[in-house]
C-alpha cells in the first residue's frame, strides 16, 4: 500500500483528475476526430444490440474516479441514439465515474420544446429529465433549437455555437456587403438576427400568412424586407426535410433574388432533403458534422465544416476549470 | 362520528372537492374579480409584514383538503410578490391543502430565460423550481414570456392567452384591412405571427442593426416590411419601461405609418412608460389587468381590459376536470 | 356555476374518478381487448412519427383528472417501444391526469437486472426510474424476469401471473402425472419450482457446465434429474431467439423424454426462433399474447393464449380499490 | 362491471376515501383504544420477528386506495420499533395505500434535534427523513421535545398537545393560587411558560451553573425565581431516568417549597426511574399513555392519563377535513 | 493540449481547489473584510436591478471548477437580499462551480422556525429548501436564532457563535462578579444560559405573564431571579426593534438593577430601534457587523464588533478541510 | 494563511484525498483487521446508548473532506446495528465527508428483497433507499442475497465475491473429482452453479415439493441430479437456523453420499444453529467472518475465513480510483 503518507487514522494521496472520451455508436467518426484533437484516445467500450432490439454495453477499461464525456449524436434511428447514451451513462455511474458530461452535438427532441396545442409532451424537458436520472451531471450542445433548452436541463449546461465557423465559410464565398440575412420563418428569426449582427447585412423574413381573401387558404411565403439583387443566405439551425427551404429560396427568387445559400448547423437531411436540394436554386448548402450524413444522404452543392475542433476545446476547458464562454468572446 | 358507514376495520366516506381561492397582497382586485366570477369569496388570510421586511401570513379558515388557488401578481416590488406567494404556498402544504395551483398572471423574471452570456442565471427556470419546491403542485399563467417556461416547470401548466380578448379590441377600433401587425423586436416575431394569423393581417418587423459603416455604432430601427400608410399595431407581451415602443412606433412613422396602436398583454409600465407613451404619438395603449396599475402609472391613451373571466373560467375548468385547451378552440 | 353548492369561501363537488385506457402503437389489439373487456374505448390518440424518427403524440380527448392506464408492449422496435410510452407518459402529466399507471405486459431490458460483470448498466433498473421520471405514479407487468424488479419502481407494482392461464392450458392437453416440468437454465429454477408446485410434478433442470477435461470447452446441458419417458414442459418467462429451448428440448430427448411441450409467458421470437422451434422435436409451444407476434414470427406449433381477460381484471381491481392479490388466491 | 356510467372512452366512479388504522406492535392497547374512540377495528396484520430479528409484516386485507393511519410509540427497544414502523409504511406504499399518516404519540429521537457539538448527527430530522423517504405522507404527534421538528418533515404535521388533559388533572388536584410551575432545566422554559399561562402561576426555573470559585466543578441546581411555602409543579415534555427531576425536586425542597408535583406528556421511565421517583418526596408524577408502562416500570405515585380521545379527533378531523387546529382553540 | 501526461485512453491532470468569495450587494464591506482576511479579492461581479424590479448577476471572471462561497447579509429590504443570494447561487451552478456555500451571518426567516398555530408556513425550513433548490451545498451561519435550524437545511451546515466575542468585550468591561445575566423572554433562555455559563455569572429571567386578577390582562416583564444592585447583561441573538428589550431593562432597574447593558449578535435595528435604545437607561447596545448598520439606524451607545476575521477563518477551515468546530473549543 | 498561492480573485491549492475508515459497534474486530491491512487506523468514535435505546455518535476527529468508509455487520440486534450505521452516515453528511461509502459485509433484510405475496413490504430495497437518505454515496457488499440488490442502491455498489476463498479451502480439504455441489433450495441454484463452474463439478438440488398424494402435505426435499457415493458440498450464500441445511444434508445421505460439507458466505447462525449443525452428520461448516461470532454461536466443526484482505483491497481500489472488477478476474 504505497498510495499515500501515513495519517493518525487516515490515508492520503493527492487528488487526480482523468478525462475519459466515450462514444455511442452513431457518430464514431465524430468522436474519434475530438479525441484526435485532444491527444487521447475513444474508451474501448463492447456494444451489443440483442436479438429483440436491446442494448447492452460494457466499458473495457476501469472508468472509475474519471471525468467522462459521452459523445452520442442523436440520428435517426433517434430513439436507439438517445437510448443508448442513457444505457451508457448509467453504466459510468454505476462504474463509479466521478462526473459525468453527455455531449449531444444535435440534441434529439428538442422542436419539442413546448406545447403547441393542449395534451401535447414537452418532450425536450423529458429528454434532458431522461439524462439526469440517468446520472448526467452536466449537458454540452451545439446549437440547440431554442436556447431555453439550456434551462430544461437541472445542472451546467455548455452551449456551443457554430455560428463563427459557418459565417467564417459563407464570408470567404460572397461578397459581404451583398448579402441579404433570410429567416426562413417567423420563429427562427432569432438565430437570423445573430448572423445578420456578425455579417453586417440586412434582414428578411419569409413569413406564411393565410390568403384573408381565401377562406381556409395559405398564402405561404410572404418576404418581408428587401431581397431584390441581393446574395440571399437563408438561416436555420437544421434542416430536416429541406421542404421550407426550398419553398423560402423559390419565394426569395421570386421576389428577385440574385443568388440563394443555405447555412445551418445541423445536417438532419431525411427523406427527400437530398433530392430536393440538389435539383433547387440554391447554389450550397453549408452544414457542419454534428450529425453523421451518410453516403445516400449527401449531394454535391453540400459542405459540411467540422466541429470536432471547437467540441474538443470546450472539452478542455470543461477539463482544466478553464472558460467556455471565452471561446466566443 | 357519523362520516361515513361501518366497515369491519375502516370507514367510508365519499370524496368531496372543495376549491378555495387565495391571494397575496399584490393585486386583491384581480382576485376579488376572479371570486366573484366564480361566486365565491377570497379566502380570509393575515397578512403581516414585520420591522425588518419579513412577510408572515395565516390563513384564518381551514384549508385541510382543498383544492387550492394562489393568485398574486408579480409586481413591483417584485422579490417580496414572489416571495410572499411562496410563503402563501408553503402555509397551504403545511396546512394540509390537496391540491395547489399557483396562478400567477404574469410571472416575474420570464424574460432571464436562458444565458445570453456565461455565468448568467436562468431565473426564470430558478423561480419554477422554488414554486415547486414550497409546493406548488400545478401553475396557471397568461402570456408567458416564452413558451418554452411551461417546460421548466415540472408539472402541469395551465396556459392562457389574452390575444382574443386583446385582438377583439383592436378589431373594434380600426378597418382589419388596414393594419399592419409590427413586431418591435426579431426576438418576439412569433407574437406579431399569431396575431397577423387571428387579424389576416401583413407583417412587419423592426430590426435593430449595427451601420457597417460606423464602428460600435448601432443603427436602430430598421423597418423590414412594409408599414406606409398603414395601420400600424404594436404587439409584445408586455410593456416595461416604454422605451422600445416607442422608438419602434417613431421608426414606424418615419416609413410612413398612418397611425400607430399598441397591444400588449402584460402592463408593467415601469419608470418613464407612462409619461413617455402618453406624450408619444401612439393612439392607444392596450393591456390587461394581469398587473395592477395604481394610478400614478396611468395615462389618458391606456386601455386596461379584464383578464378576470378568462382566469376564472380556467380555474372552474381545472376544478372540474374540464377542458382549458377548449377555451381557445 | 352550477357544480357544487355554495360555500362560506369556497366551493365544493362531490370527488368523481374516471378511468382512462391509453394505447401506444405496439400492440393495439391487446388494448382493445382489455378496453373492451372493461366496457370502454381506448382514448383517440394522434401520432406522429417525423422524418428523423421523433416520435409526436397528442391525445384528442380531454384526460384532466383521469385515472390513466397507459398500455405498451415493449416489442421490436423496443427502444422506440419504450420511448413512446414515456412520451405518453409526459403528454399526460402535463395534461393534469390525476394518476398514471404504466401497463408493460412484457416490461424492456427485464434481464439486465444486475451486473454480471463490472462496468455494465442495470438497465431494468433504469428503465423503471425513467418511467418514473416521465411521470409514472404506478407500473402494471406480468411475469417479471426476475420478481426482485417490483423493488427497482420506486412505487407501487401490479405483478400478474400468467402460470394459471399457461398451465391450465397444459394440464388440459397432457396427462398430468406424466409431467415433468424443466428448467432450462439453472438460473431460471424459480419459474420451474412454481409450476412443478401447482402441477404436483417432479422437477429437472438444465444444467451447462465446462468440460473439466477440456479447457475453455463448454460442455452444454448436462440434465439434473430424470426424464426418461417423461413429458417435459420446459418452462420460462419468455422465448427470445429459441437457441436455448431447442437445445434443452434436445438434451431432453437424448435422455429419454417421451415429448417436450415448451411454454411462457412472453413470445420475443427474435430472428430465427419461428423457424427453430417450428422444425425441432417440440410437440408444442405455448405463449399469451403480452407481445404482439406478428405473421412472419408466428408458427404452427405455436399457441398463444389470451391475457387480455386477466389485465383488464387487474386494471379494475385497481380502479376500484379492489385486491389484485386476491386474483391469483 | 357496475361501478360507474359508461363514457364515450372512459368509465367514471364516484370517489371514496376509506379511513385505515394500523398498529405496530409496541403499544397496541394505545391504537385499541383509538380504534374504539372512532368506532372502528385495527387492520388484521401478521408481525414476524425472524431468528436474526429482521421484521416482516404482511397485511390481512386489501388496503389499496385507503387513507391510512399507522400508530406507533417508539418505546424501547426504540429503534425495532422505528424499524417496524418504517417497513409498515414501506408495505402501505407498495400495496397503493392513497395516503400515508406516520401517527407517533412519542417521536424517536427528538432530543438530538442539533448538534450540541461538531460530528454529531442530528438524528431528529434522520428520522422524519427516513419515514418520508419510506412511504409517509403526513406525521401526527404529541408534545414534540421542540417545536421546531415539525419543520424537519417534508410535509404537514399534525402536532398535538397534552397540556390540556394534564393541566386539567393538576387543577383539579391543588390550589391554583398557590401553583409555581417549574421548569427543571434551562432549556425547557418554554413549555414551563405554557403552563404558566395556562394556570395563571407564576414561574421559576432550575439552573444549573458552575460554581466560579471551585475550578471544574458543577453547582448544580440554583433556583431562579421564589418558591418558598409554594406547590410547585414541575413540568417537562418527558421523563426518562427521572434523575434531572428528582434533583430538581431536592432542589425546591431545599428552597421551602411546600409539595412537589410533576408533570410530563412522555413517560419513558427508562433504568431506574420508577423507584427513584417512587423514593423521592414527589407526590405525583403525572403522565400520558403516549408511550406503553409495564408494570415493572410503573410505581404508586403514578397517574397516567389516556390521549387516545385526542388522537382520535384528531385523526377523525384529518379524515374528514376538518381543522386540528380548532381542537386547541 | 499540455495540462496532463498521456495515458492509453484518457487524459490526467492534478487536481486543484480554488476558492472564490462571492458578495450580494447589502453589506459589501463585510465581505471585504473577509476577503482582506483571507488575502484574496471578492470576484468582481456585475449586478442590475431592472425597472420593475428584477434583479440579475453575471460574474466577470470564470467560476468553473471554484469552491464558491457567497456572502450576503438578510437584511431589509430582506426579500429582495434572499432573492439576490438565490439568483447567485443559480448562476454559479449553471457557470460550473463545483461546491456552493452559503454564507449568511444573519440568516433570514429564522424566527418563523415552528408553526405558532394552525395554517402558517415555517419560512427559516422553506428558505433553507429554496437555498437548496437554487443549488447551495452547504451553509455557513453566525448565531441561528435557535439551533434546530441546522437540521432544516439539507446538507452540511457550520455554526458559528459570536458569544467569545461579545463575551470577552463586556468582560473587559465590568467587573465580572457583579454580572447577572438576564434573558428577556422565556423563550431565550438558551442563550442566556452560555452567557452565564462562559461568564460564570447568575441567571435571571424577565417573564410576561398575564395577570391572574384581570381579565385578558398582561402583567408583563416579571422578573425571576435576583438582579438588585446588579449589573445586568441583557442578551439575545438579536435586537430587532429594540421595545423587548427596553422593557425588559425598565423592569430589572424597577428591580433594583445597579445597571443594564445589552449584548446580541444581531442588530437588525429596525424602526425606532435607535431612537428607543439610545433615550433608554441601558449604558451600552453591544452587537457585531453581521448586518450593516447604516449611519440611519446607528446610535451613541452602539459598539459594533467585527465578525469578519471569525467569518475567514471559518471558511479558511471549510477550504482546507480543517476543523471548523476547534474554532470554538 | 498559506495554503494557496495567491490568484487575483482566489486562492488555489492542491487537491487532496483522504481515507477514514470508521466502525459501528457490531463487529469491531472485522473493522480493525481490515484496517491494519490498509495500515491505518479506525477513526476514533464515541457511542452512547441512552436509557432508552437512542443511539448517538460522535467522531473524535474532523472528517471533513474525508473520503469516510463505514463497516457495519449487520447482526443481531439487526435493528439496531442498521439504525447506528444509519446514523453514523448521517453525522458524516453534515461534518462535510466528501464521499461516504457503505461497508455492509452481511446486508441485513436482503431476503425480503421481493414481495412473495401482496401487501408485504420490499425490506431491502426500502433499506438502500434508508441509507441514500441518510447520505450514503456508495455501497459495497459481499454476496449479496441476490445480485438484483446491486439495482436498488441509487448509486455505485461495489459487489465482493467470497467464493473464490471458500472454494479454495474446500479444494483443499477434497479431492475435486468428488465433489458434488448441491444447492439446498430451488431458489438458490444461481450460487450453486458459480460453484459447480468454478470447480468443475457436476451440480444437484433438493426440490421441496407436495406430495401429489397426500393433501396439504408437503414432502420436502427430493434430491434433483445424482449423489451417491459423492463428497457433497452443499451451498448458500448464508446460515441462519441451519434448518433448512441439515435436512438438505440428511436428504443426501439418505441417497448415498458420502460425506457433507456446507460452505456459505454468512453465518448468521441465530438459535438452534450451532447445535443443530454440531449434531448433524455434516462434516465441516465453513464461513467466512462477515459477520461476528459470538463464542456462544460457534461450534467445534466451523471454520471461520477472513474476509478482512479482500474488503482491504476493494477500499483500496476504490480510495486510488483503481479497479475492483479486476480482483475477481
Amino acid at each position: 500500500m504505497t498510495v499515500g503518507e501515513k495519517h493518525v487514522t487516515g490515508m492520503k494521496a493527492t487528488g487526480q483528475k482523468n478525462l475519459m472520451l466515450f462514444s455511442g455508436r452513431t457518430h464514431p467518426s465524430l468522436a474519434e476526430e475530438v479525441a484526435k484533437e485532444l491527444g487521447i484516445e475513444v474508451v474501448p467500450t463492447r456494444f451489443d444490440t440483442f436479438a429483440n432490439g436491446e442494448i447492452f454495453v460494457r466499458y473495457l477499461e476501469s472508468v472509475r474516479g474519471s471525468d467522462a464525456f459521452v459523445i452520442q449524436a442523436h440520428s435517426d434511428p433517434i430513439n436507439e441514439s438517445i437510448m443508448e447514451q442513457l444505457i451508457m451513462v448509467d453504466a459510468l455511474k454505476r462504474a463509479s465515474a466521478k462526473r459525468i458530461t453527455i455531449v449531444t452535438p444535435f440534441f434529439g427532441y428538442a422542436r419539442q420544446d413546448k406545447k403547441h396545442r393542449g395534451r401535447e409532451p414537452i418532450s425536450a424537458r423529458l429528454m434532458t429529465d431522461l439524462f439526469r436520472t440517468a446520472g448526467a451531471d452536466r449537458m454540452m450542445a451545439v446549437d440547440l433549437h431554442t436556447d431555453q433548452i439550456q434551462g430544461f436541463f437541472d445542472g451546467p449546461v455548455d452551449h456551443l455555437f457554430a455560428l463563427p465557423i459557418l459565417a467564417e465559410h459563407i464570408a470567404n464565398r460572397v461578397d459581404r456587403s451583398q448579402i441579404t440575412v433570410v429567416s426562413p420563418d417567423a420563429g427562427r428569426v432569432r438565430t437570423a438576427d445573430r448572423w445578420a449582427d456578425r455579417l453586417g447585412a440586412p434582414l428578411a423574413i419569409i413569413h406564411k400568412r393565410r390568403d384573408p381573401d381565401v377562406a381556409n387558404q395559405v398564402r405561404v411565403h410572404e418576404v418581408v424586407g428587401t431581397v431584390e439583387d441581393r446574395v440571399c443566405v437563408l438561416v436555420d439551425d437544421m434542416i430536416d426535410t429541406g421542404g421550407t427551404i426550398v419553398k423560402a429560396a423559390d419565394a426569395l427568387f421570386e421576389q428577385g433574388a440574385k443568388q440563394v445559400l443555405v447555412a445551418a448547423t445541423h445536417g438532419v437531411l431525411s427523406g427527400p432533403a437530398a433530392e430536393r436540394l440538389q435539383n433547387s436554386r440554391i447554389s450550397e448548402v453549408v452544414i457542419t458534422n454534428s450529425l453523421p450524413v451518410p453516403e445516400s444522404r449527401s449531394f454535391e452543392k453540400l459542405t459540411q465544416l467540422s466541429i470536432a475542433p471547437l467540441v474538443a476545446r470546450a472539452i478542455s476547458e470543461v477539463f482544466t476549470d478553464g472558460s467556455v464562454t471565452s471561446l466566443f468572446e
